[in-house]
């Protein structure tokens, strides 16, 4: 300890005091660590995460970097024997250039900040993940977040242009640049973006922003059940349209809701879709949205006014917390090719059938990104055979584990299925490469060897 | 040659005859390789491409993939001792899903074919780079192109979503996924994307279609000097519009145009923009721009119809084909913030005067890259200054070396003051990664160490 004690002596901000060590261990997935992390580092400068991450890398132990600590899948979870890396205080806007459409952030900043200040220039940050008014952009960058828009304006990754960061051996690297467009050299800032802190630890990024869209308009749309509400997705993408959104909920969540909330969603039909369209002629796609959708559905609702339509994106960001109160979920996050969301909600129903499971299910449906939430009761059947069975389908259906959550710790059991063995090696080497001592979050986002 | 013969033996199309080779070795930067490579092969299967890479693994012999040879970086540049790796025969589009906006294709499809076969099902591939008609998708993977549409939709980069490679040992790696998002593993996709062939042999793309938009709009403008143009931008960004094409073309360049085809385009004004938005509402986001062009331009013209707006982009197109009846050319490829346009095109005018050397600039001004396009004259003063001082102002800009033409030989010298020490070395260990054996087109990208 002398030599941990030798760190924090050249650090302004850190604790060892088990009270604090055991939240800053935690993060939203519900899984629990091994014992507590050796200290916590509240970084208050570049300078800070370079001393850790060296300290770290001499002396072979585990960092573990944190941004608000929302992630789901585990990701910062902090065991015994590791120093968290609080990146939260670093939380400056350091510079918003209007003119050039981009932003340069500190990791800590709040993700709904930085989008409400771009709005004072009539712009705004286009990912906006369901978490976005209490996770950093930082933590968006460790797990490459999506959200509601990025059906049309892309995720993390693609509004992200250059990064601070630091590696595993403590040196500070920049990547991309601060231009629209470029190709010098490796794409090491896509690299980055998703890699869940296990190859540089984030201290700055340089962000697009967009302008804020002429008009938004919002749709609602009920069905007589999920897989026909699923399948008006085609239906929308054979009308050549592009929403800015397009959500589903699923029966069961839309009771948790109404439970909730006291609504009345669930009394409205057996599935619902929310869709919005914006830019200039958002109007007059929208006419054709719901040309589209009133083929199968059997309601469907326009919301003219901006204060209506920012409620009902209220209540499908109330899903999540609806479900939560029923008590302890893991929040999956399975996307399939969107042909196919039709035979994954059929799947999903026959797993709870089979396994006596309760699932809720919503989902981004324009991505095919579907979040089952698996609710683990006390007095329930167990959830390992169903958490199983939503991998397996999501990989027999052509599709993937992950959409934006991340791999973390809960999904390295399914990585090599996915990724396959080459693939595997190579993102060892890779993490090796930027990471020599194998310090930076050890166990995350890729199994070890 | 032993070795080389027992190669050749298993392959089904090859050729070692010294036109073959002379004509295989060259691309369309004008750059003149050092003597004759070993072999062409001509790949007709995956199986081709893995046999060659193995053998020159095992042999030590470099390796330079070549699509159409429409790069013009000298990236498939081939010299002596080298084997050129010919991936224009795999040239089937596969498969295409419209319903799920996605097409599977081989390396060697050429990119307006694919768009195309898109067309038929009322969709688009996004990346339009200038050589279109004639370049392939494995080559615009390989050096991330752009293109005039890629303002709004993204360069080549943005519309991959999984690739099949051929690593430097021989290993066929797939990486990504058909789903439109997911962040299992690191994103090898984009960090093959651009990387010029030195990680690895794309032989197969999945690549994302986007609907065709309902309606397109074009405007043109003249203004009374190049600074006053390239200001305009700002002016459309502070304004909210979003086109999905804005191309500068400067006077020397509409002087070239008009001279090629007999038009009076330059009698016009001293600098021109073409202006696109598409998509719902194209025409009342027309208004717009047309509203804040007139701001500064001495004439603005808007066409209606599809017919006339296809002759203003072929117009556009023709910019490049008509400096080069003038003689060989060197074709820059620099990007800068968009507020530094003005200072861009400043600076070039000044190079012009101090060096005497001819210099005839386009752009796709929407993201900042600047085609400064070099004339080489027999009798004429020397380019090298010139080169350097455009290379010198991208980075003093706040820019880059390229933006979507890529590094290949030609702007390695650059290079690490662009990525710095570290980004470099970094860059280097991957490229050891995929590569051990360092035989795949050894010196382009990236400088050895």
């Amino acid at each position: 300890m002398t030599g941990l004690d030798g760190l924090l002596a050249h650090l302004p901000s850190w604790s060892t005091e088990p009270e604090v060590l055991a939240r800053a261990a935690l993060d939203r997935s519900g899984a629990v660590p091994d014992g507590l992390p050796l200290a916590v580092v509240h970084a208050t400068s570049v300078d800070d995460v370079v001393r850790t991450v060296s300290y770290a890398a001499e002396h072979g132990v585990p960092v573990v970097p944190r941004g608000a600590g929302s992630g789901v899948s585990a990701g910062a979870l902090a065991g015994t024997g590791t120093i968290v890396l609080d990146l939260s205080r670093l939380d400056r806007i350091v510079e918003i250039r209007p003119d050039d459409g981009i932003a340069v952030v500190e990791p800590g900043v709040i993700t709904a900040d930085l989008d409400r200040a771009a709005a004072e220039h009539g712009l705004r940050y286009a990912p906006d993940p369901a978490s976005a008014a209490f996770s950093t952009i930082g933590g968006n960058i460790a797990t490459n977040a999506g959200g509601l828009r990025c059906v049309k304006y892309g995720v993390t990754r693609d509004s992200v242009l250059a990064l601070d960061v630091v590696t595993g051996d403590g040196r500070l690297l920049r990547t991309g640049r601060t231009t629209l467009k470029g190709v010098t050299g490796y794409d090491l800032t896509s690299l980055l973006v998703g890699s869940e802190g296990t190859l540089g630890v984030v201290v700055g990024a340089t962000v697009k922003l967009l302008p804020l869209p002429r008009s938004t308009a919002t749709a609602t749309a009920y069905f007589p059940d999920a897989r026909t509400a699923v399948e008006a997705v085609t239906g929308l993408r054979r009308a050549g349209l592009r929403p800015s959104t397009i959500e589903f909920l699923d029966h069961a969540t839309l009771v948790a809701i109404d439970d909730a909330q006291g609504g009345d969603l669930s009394t409205r039909g057996r599935a619902f879709l929310l869709v919005q369209t914006d830019g200039y002629g958002a109007e007059e796609e929208m006419a054709a949205v719901v040309e589209a959708l009133k083929a199968t559905a059997t309601l469907v609702e326009t919301s003219g006014d901006a204060a209506a339509a920012d409620r009902l994106l209220a209540t499908r960001r109330q899903a999540l917390p609806s479900i939560e109160r029923l008590g302890r979920v893991l929040i999956e996050d399975i996307v399939v090719p969107t042909t196919r969301l039709a035979d994954a909600v059929a799947a999903i129903e026959a797993i709870v059938r089979d396994t006596g499971v309760r699932i809720f299910t919503f989902a981004h449906a324009g991505d095919g990104n579907l979040h089952p939430i698996v609710l683990v009761e006390e007095d329930g059947p167990p959830v390992g055979d169903a958490v199983d069975a939503l991998f397996a389908l999501a990989l027999d259906l052509g599709g993937t584990l992950t959409g934006e959550h991340g791999v973390g710790l809960l999904k390295r059991d399914w990585l090599a299925a996915e990724l396959g063995e080459t693939g595997l090696d190579l993102q060892r080497r890779i993490k090796a490469v930027f990471d020599p001592a194998g310090v930076l979050n050890p166990g995350k986002a890729i199994t070890e060897r």
